[in-house]
């Protein structure tokens, strides 16, 4: 004790989220990955803060990084659909909606003091005009509005755009190769070498700063830059891992040479569990957890998380804290010393407390899939009040949560209700949630009335926000996004014609 | 590069083999424990090679602990049955053999060069008289001969002894209390102590010595000193991690201390892999991989392993190398200058080019099971010949190796033989043995010919041993070790009734 009251804080530090895309809890040396292939990440571990219990607020991209921007769970800030029950929705091209205007971002925030914010990545928040980064705060973006998926043939479904601020600077697969067949792109350096350039500007005009960088080289199609492929000792998924960790010792290591390391809080963590659907080539690595991407298992939505800043965090400290991906808001505002907006509910915790001097803050964790409550974690202790893997059409078409993975009432192919007396695992002796604790054992009922009363007050103060992720039209896709006349990239537009999504999962 | 050729290996280096009981690869922070409970062990692999591939020779105690003291394969040394196909055997109190005369264990050897060893904590090769450690080579012993499993009444079965060298002290449940309901007990306080006054004494007296620390504090019924209870995230398996941690914390501070650490090699392992059955109070975990105890998938065979030695090995290595604790018999005796035994087969590797200069050596992983070559793994292949988890029968006991882990056609609950078309891995990218490689693939059919060699190699030169672990008597047992005379603890022998032992897994 107490780094915080020696050094005191400092007011406005820069802040860099590095968000990495469907990366898993066992993918970093320092969570036990067996082919240790993040010297960077460990070290960065050992210089800070790790979070064992850090979560996201959806198992899916576009809620998970829309909660981390508002302080607020998807159900709240309209990131989430009522077209089915539990189901998880994101922002593929069909999508009419995206990030609401009466949703606070935390670079509309930050603007308070001063600080100026890029986007260098994947945003997902909705890619129609209005939804985009320099809408909602940001004042410059490298990157794309959805995933890496394709090659198209742009008469079906356009190829995804790759923006410069608010205009396309080219598409995917067109002037932004992906070589699916090799697993080479060199998008990660190309959002490497742009992070570095806006860190080293701002430091130049002694402006705060906040870098949300968000490479998505983790998520399928896995891809890494050619001086990366075959470096790892697990394939293609590892070599995007050795570049990613790469780059993280690379902007540490800027921040260092720029004499501002001890001004910048960073924080390291992933939108998803991994995506063991699409292993071995692939996924990632969740541990010792059960399932992955799509579900509220620990698998699904606990994720790698590791704080730095010098000189304000402890050395390779630990906090147990549970926390989540909603916090980085609060926490952010707190170290910038700007007020959360009081207007609305907010989900994140300021963990400055954490940080600052190892506190442990009881609160809970809710475990979101789609519009449903699936699980709360207070403590130990996760009540399971549904359980859900994928439908067993799903599963017969090859699509697995869960492959090698089976824990009976658990990992079940049916939306399976428990409300009335939830399956409860105590995860520090069981953090794979294979032995639910026995109904009317003793640690049952007091699991049971800890959790209860936390699960009540949130249901029963609960106002759902209007859900955003309801419509799909193909008329909405990526046809013409702003700047395509100059680049002659212009695509023809089709008609409407607007239905529900469907979201499977 | 090279700490070797800088500093040259100085002559007869202490050695210390640290192994503990039913550990699992998962339960050291380093390797992803999510309660990350062992900072000693972690600044021990800070200071040394942490190794994420290292196996034992046997999924179950006493034929690992043989292999690892006598460098040989169980069913060289003799520690298997023949009763049944591929079935583990052990040396419970029943069991009339134990290691036989004729196999040379690592202190025998040691002593040539001058070495004191000393065994503190279990044996496991023999509880009759003619199998006790100091008939075979050490010259010290605190411990127990069997697993501290109890307590019982002395007339169907006797309470384990503790001897102190040739004699016994007194009896678990006895004089050596273990507390089952409140899982107290300070034996590894007493293993440790008696360890350090080991060291001591030996670095007084200038002598080398070899210590082979194994304590058995997290072998079901796991337990820890009253000053560790409680002191995990997981409860008390934790506890126990706790407190061997810190133990190994003490070790390597007196050898510090007593300025012997660069002249005194470290390792530490585990002899098996967490037992999954004893879950989830009495087991640990297995990190990512699949199954434990018992059976020849990752989980019952990886072990944690760091090798600690200053000035010597590079602080912060990782080595990738495949290794095994046989090689710890050939590498003790490479650093203490001695020729390994020439007139018989040899399984363990010289690990000193790994050690000092991070070399890898292309050298296969054999897998058995009993008498059966289960598996064999080279680079990053590992082929199943045989699979099996554990019967029917046992299953419907409750008796479960890989809860909540089903791999269709891999976790079999029939002995299932695949030595025509061996179940390929790739244990890079699929670590949990949850993806074989189809049957015809290009990658299947190279991984076949270049691991089908090193197994027809392997078959077609092994002389099996003959097997010391078929036969039982309830004569045998504990009743009246020597020094009971003096202590009063002499128990009525019953009257000899041979026959073969049961082993069901
Ligand atoms: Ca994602
Ligand atoms: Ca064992």
């Amino acid at each position: 004790c107490c780094l915080a009251q020696k050094s005191g804080i400092l007011s406005s530090p820069n802040i860099i989220i590095m968000l990495m895309d469907d990366m898993g809890w066992g993918d970093l040396g320092v969570f036990g990955q067996p082919s240790k292939e993040t010297p960077n990440l460990d070290a960065m571990a050992a210089q800070g803060m790790l979070f064992p219990n850090f979560y996201t607020a959806n198992p899916l991209c576009s809620p998970s990084r829309a909660a981390l921007l508002t302080g607020r769970l998807p159900v709240r800030n309209g990131f989430y659909t009522t077209n089915g029950h539990a189901r998880n929705a994101y922002t593929p091209q069909e999508i009419v909606g995206g990030i609401s205007k009466d949703e606070i971002l935390l670079p509309q925030m930050l603007k308070k003091r001063g600080y100026i914010s890029k986007i260098v990545g994947k945003w997902h928040l909705g890619h129609r005009p209005q939804y985009l980064p320099l809408e909602h705060g940001f004042d410059e973006w490298l990157g794309a509005p959805n995933c890496h998926f394709g090659p198209y043939n742009n008469s079906v479904k356009p190829n995804i755009p790759v923006y410069n601020n608010s205009e396309m600077l080219g598409r995917y697969y067109e002037e932004f190769r992906i070589d699916r067949k090799m697993g080479e792109s060199n998008l990660t350096q190309m959002y490497l070498l742009e992070s570095l350039d806006f860190v080293r500007r701002q430091a130049e005009a002694q402006r705060p700063f906040f870098l949300y960088w968000a490479p998505d080289a983790t998520h399928a199609p896995v891809y890494a830059s050619k001086g990366f492929l075959g470096k790892s000792q697990r394939g293609r998924y590892g070599d995007a891992v050795v570049e990613l960790d790469y780059s993280v010792g690379e902007i540490l290591s800027l921040l260092r040479s720029l004499g501002i390391d001890n001004n910048t809080f960073v924080f390291f963590t992933s939108d998803n569990g991994a995506a063991l659907m699409s292993g071995p080539h692939q996924s990632g690595s969740n541990g010792p957890f059960l399932c992955g991407k799509e579900t509220t298992f620990e698998g699904g939505m606990r994720e790698p998380a590791i704080a730095w800043w010098p000189g304000h965090i402890q050395e390779g400290a630990v906090s147990f804290q549970l926390a989540n991906v909603m916090d980085l808001f609060t926490t952010s505002l707190a170290l910038a010393g700007v007020s959360p907006p009081d207007d609305r509910t907010i989900d994140g915790l300021d963990l400055t407390p954490v940080l600052l001097n190892n506190s442990v803050l009881d609160r809970p964790i809710f475990y979101y899939r789609g519009n449903e409550l699936m699980a709360v974690r207070r403590g130990q202790y996760k009540a399971h009040y549904w359980t859900w893997s994928n439908s067993w059409a799903e599963l017969k078409k090859g699509i697995n949560f869960c492959p090698g993975q089976e824990v009976p009432g658990v990992t079940t192919h049916e939306q399976k209700e428990h409300t009335m007396m939830p399956l409860i695992f105590e995860l520090g002796r069981d953090p794979g949630e294979k032995y639910p604790i026995r109904f009317g054992d003793k640690e049952y009922m007091d699991a049971l009335s800890w959790i209860s009363p936390v699960v009540e007050e949130h249901k029963s103060t609960l106002v759902p926000g209007i859900p955003q992720l309801n419509m799909c039209d193909v008329a909405v896709m990526n046809w013409a996004p702003a700047g395509c006349e100059k680049l002659g990239k212009c695509l023809k537009v089709p008609s409407s014609q607007p239905l529900k999504c469907d979201w499977p999962h």
